[in-house]
């Protein structure tokens, strides 16, 4: 059994109460915290020095992208978030000036998505930088969007580009807060996510919790610029495809909803939100996995080996 | 202007909006969530290695401290646990065997107080395991204790024995959360928080936020066995009382009511909880700033500096 296996097997048997709607494996916790019109939801995230950002990045990005993963996930119940609480684990003799840039940048953020910070913790991690925020938000009733209801049938459509999210999307990237409300508000959406490894890897998170499988267009998965780029640049990267499915923190949505819904969709998107692209890339289908269709036919996407992109 | 100076400036600089009723500096953050006869509680709290535990305390007790904390705080706000999410940052390649037992104490002790663990993340920090868990909790409106309500003529109470925590109860306590409850359901309780660094240094945050100051007798101060023993055997080590006064991680209750409540509250404590002890420590007065009582008199206890016991 390896490390990830026992986590799951952990996560199964944890302890539980009347008051929890969804609790492990989906993008938040919902919660009934008794509210007549609205459930709760809860979420936690971290970014770590070395891993999502370097002693380099500046301070203020830093703060604004350890609140936006967050904000990402409450978009991806279609919530809205209300409060935010800031643990910032720092070396011993931290320059106090970073710390103020990277609340500069978190407390920005917060404004404009109207997210109150109640507090936190400032404790010891002598070696490097590490900033965990917790959330809470809300969502009416009935309209949180799990992942577990995409249907055969469905059509799957990202929002954005996808791939090179490291040439600095990463750290400037918008949390579809508005958009993932809109969409739960006038469209009966199936099943939603927000991409933070990649969509290859994702979009498996939905079709496991829907027991259903999946069809891509390749000619119709975004590809980012950033990506694009990269891939001319350099012989070495990842094929600009490859990178659009397996590039990880786009911190775009990916959901589906009945393809009966899905011109409609496309229309009435292209109206609110002109400058956001949103684009269909295949369907749900019976079974299990990821197909990708191309002009030389169906190839099963592979878990952990992308050898149709190399 | 120190470290702790510009975090205390940071936080009053914060984004709020309507729902916040009690934000950064107390216990816990009060949220107003829309539930008819309830408030949101919400509080952070990590530990980490080499701080609050070592490489070789027992898993166990790692992941019940992480979260007894937690509740702690909850506790102190009167309140009730509803949910915690478990953010653990550990090296790459980690027993995941370490990681069930501290699953293992930390399940335990949420079934205890009907917790439910509703998600988490695993991350990597690859010097040194470190946990951080949200919590939310409720408490009914008008019930929440804060730490600004403490009046001259209260009367000031502990729950427990203080001092040596370091001896085990620091990975053993129990939070007070049914006591707590109960005080709040039974009394006017007109300040409360639970004691982490001490209660020379904790009880300054309730004569601050109240405007207040405070005379304790230093002969009803409760001195913990393990503080007696260990300034027994190391002469080397801080006085008990001394050690009562300034040792962290008592996790016990300090509070303040109307001194005219406080024998019915010594008489009903006993029956209701016999096994607990309740001590009356002093009482608020006007001014500012802590004064020992002893058989010479009373004494100014500075904020840095223990001379009395020295």
């Amino acid at each position: 059994m390896n490390e990830f296996d026992l986590i799951a097997q952990l996560t199964r048997a944890l302890p539980t109460n009347p008051s929890v709607v969804t609790g492990a494996g989906d993008d938040c916790a919902v919660l009934d915290m008794g509210a007549p019109d609205r459930l709760l939801l809860f979420k936690t995230d971290a970014v770590v020095e070395g891993f999502h950002f370097t002693r380099e990045t500046p301070p203020e990005k830093i703060g604004r992208k350890a609140l936006a993963r967050g904000l990402s996930d409450i978009a991806a119940m279609a919530g809205a978030p209300t409060a935010a609480l800031v643990t910032i684990a720092l070396p011993e003799g931290y320059d106090p000036g970073v710390v103020g840039r990277i609340y500069d940048g978190m407390n920005a953020l917060a404004r404009e998505h109207g997210v109150a910070i109640v507090g936190g913790e400032t404790t010891t991690n002598p070696e490097r930088l590490l900033i965990s925020i917790a959330l809470i938000g809300s969502v009416a009733r009935g309209k949180a969007v799990l992942r577990s209801g995409a249907k055969a049938g469905d059509a799957i459509f990202v929002t954005g580009d996808l791939g090179g999210s490291l040439a600095g999307k990463n750290l400037d990237f918008e949390p579809r807060l508005a958009e993932a409300r809109w969409l739960a508000d006038r469209f009966s959406i199936h099943a939603m996510m927000d991409l933070s490894d990649g969509l290859a890897g994702d979009l498996r998170h939905i079709l496991k919790a829907s027991g259903v499988g999946a069809e891509l267009s390749k000619s119709a998965i975004p590809i980012s610029r950033a990506a694009r780029v990269r891939a001319r640049e350099n012989t070495a990267a990842k094929p600009a495809p490859l990178a659009a499915l397996t590039d990880g923190e786009d911190f775009e949505l990916v959901f589906t909803l009945a393809s009966r819904d899905a011109v409609k969709l496309l229309d009435t998107w292209r109206e609110k939100f002109p400058e956001l692209k949103l684009s269909c890339i295949g369907k749900i289908v019976a079974g299990e996995g990821i197909q990708i269709r191309d002009k030389s036919g169906s190839h099963r996407l592979a878990a952990h080996g992308y050898e149709h992109f190399r």
